[in-house]
């Protein structure tokens, strides 16, 4: 499935099964983090596993992430940097972040056979806090762009208090694998001719007519990158 | 938020902002969970979190997940239980299993204010390997029945062979939180008369036409709860 330039495989991003359905080049991977805006970012905390849905953006080779400063994961990472205190490099928050497209479902004959069609990207790494403010707006434009592209440009830019009170997790994209399974069932040869239906029933996030707010100022109109969606 | 039942909040399950979007009875988290059928399921390994996108099915206060008996969160459940060898209650595996739902984009004037609509469920605690073949049965209907109600009936059910190939996890629910987001843009009151578009870009699956297998045997016809969705 390699094209172009490609991830390295790692111990963790090779699956111990299926692994003809692991892909590592950029052109996969990329396609597949653009295609949607919500990632669940896994971290531990007190020995534990935690994971929560939170919107992320890309830029190059970069995934950015962001949640209140006062959040518990990125409240941790700062915690993280803070205690190096300049000295050493922060050591960040380990991070696994895992972006997953559902297309379709898979019935099968058989019960054990029953699959699904996705597309998933997984995240290995350190996460640390964007500090510097010219990347910080730029990491809060690739969010917003990600979600509507079009958008960071048609809204308010943030002042001084929202940046403050918004913070950003930079990780790099080096330990990463993507995950897609296409096509129909495979069922055993032997059942092929039970009386069950047997396909796929596609799926896709549709978008509905735009809602416009009540109060919205009067003659603005609905933007085209809107429409277009 | 709450009626009738609910489940106890914890340290861990009382969000540190946007408490009013937090809610703990089980109407409300039994109907997200029913809502959807890929979970996110994260535990640590080596000290580090992984997430992974997996289905799962509920049965009352348990949820269940399952996936290839050699798949690496079954066997590490596998072996924690293992090691108590019958003495003592098998510790299983310490996971976060995190279910979201996106309902829609929430544009406001301010790029600070953009949003997510969204419903999510996360739920901590120790997943146990189901050893019981009556348990493991049912669970796997669950599961079927989950993604497509009334499949589990209208398949081959699964041989010992394929039964042994399948691990299935128990989660009881009791550390148990969902999180709700709805409603339009909170615009700060300065930024009303702006011309920028606010409002909320619905998003939910939907499904397409079932595509048979080529292999279908002539005369199947598509079952009724597949035209239904």
């Amino acid at each position: 499935m390699s094209r172009g330039e490609a991830y390295e495989p790692t111990t963790r991003t090779t699956p111990t099964r299926a692994r003809d359905r692991a892909a590592y080049d950029h052109d996969t991977v990329h396609a597949i983090l653009d295609a949607g805006y919500v990632c669940h970012l896994g971290f531990v905390r007190d020995g534990s596993p935690v994971v929560l849905p939170t919107l992320y953006g890309r830029a190059g080779d970069r995934l950015y992430l962001h949640g209140s400063s006062g959040s518990r994961p990125l409240r941790m990472a700062g915690e993280a940097a803070g205690e190096a205190a300049g000295e050493a490099p922060a050591p960040g928050l380990d991070v696994c972040v895992t972006i997953t497209h559902i297309d379709g479902l898979v019935l099968a004959r058989s019960a054990f056979h029953h699959s699904v069609n996705y597309r998933c990207v997984v995240v290995h790494g350190t996460a640390h806090q964007v500090t510097d403010p010219e990347e910080k707006k730029a990491a809060l434009d690739a969010l917003v762009d990600h979600v509507v592209p079009g958008r960071a440009a048609d809204s308010r830019p943030g002042n001084a208090k929202e940046l403050a009170a918004t913070a950003v997790l930079r990780l790099d994209l080096r330990e990463v694998s993507a995950k897609i399974r296409t096509g129909g069932p495979n069922d055993e040869p032997e059942d092929l001719a039970l009386p069950y239906w047997s396909g796929v029933l596609p799926v896709a996030p549709v978008y509905g007519a735009p809602i416009p707010s009540d109060d919205l100022a009067p003659g603005t109109p609905e933007p085209a990158y809107l429409s277009a969606r």
